[in-house]
């Protein structure tokens, strides 16, 4: 079995190191991340340049690749015949930090999971919950249990799973529950300075908003001190909308 | 009425000059761009760095602005309270090139008006299904239609739509579709190639491969010369996978 694991934290980044150590057990590990951080990248792709993979050696004292490109640059030559062709399962994460609500659509842990599905492999994102996390332990053994399953054939194509798990003692977790993409957005996002030489320059920042938080959902879970699982579809088609659209007016060209 | 504009493919675009053009009628009009081309940027934002905007004209004499930001970032901006304030309506386009099936969740063009769904306002992308247009006037046209139904408040929040328009003039236009993402795909991505010093590099390529593609899909609108209109929803939860995943043995930590 081959496991591909990748972040968007960067080649050495800790949670890498003790995802790797986890999965040693399931198979051959194989890790290609961002020779730097690229979080919030999203799904963002390097067509406009070259990319380059370097063999490095991990703090751990293993052999990892690191590229220029972007985490779902890393899915796409980490299952290239290149580097050894398609793995069983990709992995990518620990990531720092919580990926819940509208911060999925944000993630470059989430969007290098989502490359593995389009690729037609089965795949989870994982994060701890918090940026200040300093124990990746209780999510790097859930990565394990979660990986066994993805290998036995559990997950259908067209999805992945988004999982995060509470910055906590494992003894203090308190189980795990499937969730749904929650209402988290943010709001006041923009906050302007002045340079200086009086010219004006912009952060993007905000405030967290959590609407209409219902139970079921990923910040819901998180709350409740439970490790949120979250499956995610590649079809973004929109049921609903889809059905009213054929009541609009667009009759064009026109006949 | 205030409507906000963007692109991935740049300020200086044509296709967005066309917009402002065939929208100028509805309300006022505001483009905020990149300074520079983006595709394929997916939903990153900026979080390392500020963002600049500076004003710049346009090639048709009007005022633009113009950011070192991404597609999302400029959304970002553009709804700020800082460049006026959240706009009635946010239309991204028009992109040199389709934006079918998968190519949505690389898009910046794409991504522009998911973070505009994200922020609460109605939007649609708008692309010109082939790299080699040259003529955005069916798209523009077609675009001034559909932001007039979004000022009406037909759009339900929680999504948006994306729109794809055939190359053609506008008598060979056969009519509007309301579709499904398809399943189109890449395979063979990665090409790697030898420098001068015979180190290896690698380029993100692909063959498009288009999967099981049925009828009511915006693949094969295109094919059929229609516009297609794919609504998109910000939920990206899979409910057939959620009911899936109550059967795994996912038992953890243990009581």
């Amino acid at each position: 079995m081959r496991i591909l694991i990748t972040n968007d934290d960067g080649i050495h980044a800790p949670g890498l190191l003790s995802l790797r150590k986890a999965l040693a057990p399931l198979g051959e590990v194989v890790a290609i991340a961002p020779e730097r951080p690229r979080s919030a990248c999203g799904h963002a792709i390097t067509l406009h340049k070259p990319l380059r993979v370097a063999a490095v050696k991990m703090a751990d004292g293993g052999e990892g690749f690191a590229s220029n490109g972007t985490p779902v640059d890393c899915v796409a030559l980490g299952t290239s015949n290149h580097l050894g062709g398609p793995p069983e399962v990709v992995v990518s994460g620990i990531n720092l930090g919580p990926n819940l609500g509208v911060d999925m659509i944000y993630s470059g842990t989430v969007a290098a999971a989502m490359e593995a599905a389009i690729c037609g492999l089965p795949s989870f994102a994982i994060s701890v919950a918090s940026y200040q996390a300093d124990d990746f332990g209780p999510a790097a053994e859930f990565a394990a249990l979660l990986a066994g399953e993805l290998l036995k054939g559990r997950l259908p194509q067209g999805a992945f799973l988004n999982v995060n798990v509470p910055d906590l003692p494992k003894a203090q977790i308190a189980g795990v529950a499937f969730t749904r993409q929650g209402p988290l957005r943010y709001d006041n996002r923009i906050e302007r300075r002045t340079d200086p030489r009086g010219g004006h320059y912009y952060w993007l920042t905000g405030e967290r908003v959590n609407h209409d938080d219902g139970p079921g959902s990923d910040v819901d879970a998180i709350s409740r001190h439970m490790v949120s699982v979250t499956p995610v579809q590649l079809d973004l088609t929109s049921e609903t909308v889809l059905e009213k659209l054929r009541d609009w007016p667009l009759h064009w060209p026109g006949r």
